[in-house]
């Protein structure tokens, strides 16, 4: 007998001809008592928040009842109860993008679920990365300090993405890639152009820059500068080599993808029986 | 007249009283019209994901009702309706870990909003970080290929967040934190170390690490080695810049703060006005 952990992101979750098959709730040994367990709300569903885990984007809200979180626990793809149908609702069973589930989480009153997941395509039906597209933007109308009367503007014609809720990552790594379009939509105009895009057009300025920032950081160890100093050279290593990641057309994604894959290959540790490098 | 973004993260939430002003819905220009724009449900209530902005981690999920959004977005307070208390509940009110809303979202079809968030303290009634503490484990019971029969098991007790839905950073992070708390309890028996604790464990190696790859980085911008290449190093740069955050105290949750904050007072920008450092 062998037990173990279930790859959800195996191939074995869809064969070749892309059937699945779901067994009854009752007959998989648990699956009962772990669905009991959950706090059901007057409808019998609980809210599902689907979570890019490479990224930790949002990328869609919906709910499950029993059979819906019976059939993602045994397939690996995010499958909902969808309330406008009144029914079962497998993401991608009509567009293709699927919503490979890696792990699944339950909060602290067990009434909302998280699938960890990576999505095959965009999450959203509109086509967009995630569902949350639009920014809810608050203006203040009022003299400085007095900030008395306010008004809400939704912009509900952008559906291009550009106000995607964007942690800190995801908005400096958009902040590059927006003054490089900048740069070549219009070329200098004579104005001393940003230190963004100074090294976007200097190759050898940024490397020069990197490395020094490495040196930087290896610094703040070497010469006891402190945790202050460390997370302020990390944030300026990060920072310069995400501009270098721009000009290779590469997205922070891919790195955190091949992060990821290292480690459920136990890559990291794998490393241990190998010698580093030769110098 | 002055018209700018309401700052919610500024001081002025909050008075030294902790008093906050909320407006009648109607005398606040907007905001009638967006929250009319809502799809609200049957019981009036939109779900609400309180994400962290930095670590875009997933802190809790709960409901609002128009009320709840229109507080949230005159105080900058993540507020909610409380389904099981059936009324008002502005987060942090008895804790005082409120939750600073710096934006907010809607998703595709208005009936999800996402509150982008700084935390004060943890988001979880019970200590935790987040309310999602607790995975849903899925072993398999089978001979190896032949995954007929599964059980799922909830670990229920687990309520110190070793499960917390880790994205990729964060799980990398917790993995050499993991490793370093491991080498610290059973020094070595004789057997490899990993590499990972070989790095902690030698400081001069792992800044000779750091440069190495760093420059490794900067070589496949110079080399035109291609995309893959350039992710993969990053990647290494990545790892172990971690560890060297690790020995210092450091998070990657306080890096990605420093470079907020240097965004949003414009500070990356500002560099433009400065030369780069005199070499
Ligand atoms: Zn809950
Ligand atoms: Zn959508
Ligand atoms: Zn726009
Ligand atoms: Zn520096
Ligand atoms: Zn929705
Ligand atoms: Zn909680
Ligand atoms: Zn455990
Ligand atoms: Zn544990
Ligand atoms: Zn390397």
């Amino acid at each position: 007998q062998l037990v173990r952990r279930v790859r959800f992101n195996s191939s074995s979750s869809l064969d070749a001809t892309g059937e699945k098959t779901v067994q009854p709730e009752q007959d998989v040994p648990g699956l009962t008592t772990f669905l009991e367990s959950l706090k059901w709300d007057k409808n019998n569903l609980v809210a599902v928040i689907v979570q890019h885990i490479d990224t930790g984007e949002v990328l869609m809200q919906a709910f499950a009842d029993r059979a819906a979180l019976n059939e993602t626990i045994q397939t690996g793809l995010a499958t909902f109860y969808s309330r406008s149908r009144g029914g079962r609702w497998c993401k991608g069973e009509t567009s293709g993008h699927f919503i490979k589930v890696q792990k699944i989480f339950t909060d602290c009153d067990r009434d909302s679920i998280i699938y960890l997941s990576d999505p095959i395509g965009p999450a959203c039906h509109t086509g967009a990365r995630t569902c949350w597209f639009k920014e809810v933007q608050i203006v203040v109308d009022g003299t400085e300090g007095k900030m008395d009367t306010f008004a809400v503007i939704h912009e509900g014609a952008h559906t291009h993405g550009d106000h995607v809720p964007r942690t800190t990552l995801q908005a400096l790594e958009q902040t590059i890639a927006q003054r490089r379009r900048e740069a070549l939509q219009r070329p200098s105009d004579g104005s001393k152009p940003s230190w963004t895009v100074r090294l976007l057009g200097n190759p050898e300025l940024l490397c020069k820059k990197i490395r020094e920032e490495a040196g930087e950081l290896c610094q703040t160890l070497e010469a006891n500068e402190g945790r202050e100093r460390a997370a302020s050279e990390m944030a300026d290593l990060l920072y310069h080599s995400m501009v270098l990641l721009n000009l290779q057309g590469v997205e922070m994604e891919e790195v955190l993808r091949v992060l990821r894959n290292r480690f459920t290959q136990s890559g990291i540790e794998e490393k241990a029986s190998r010698p580093p490098k030769p110098q």
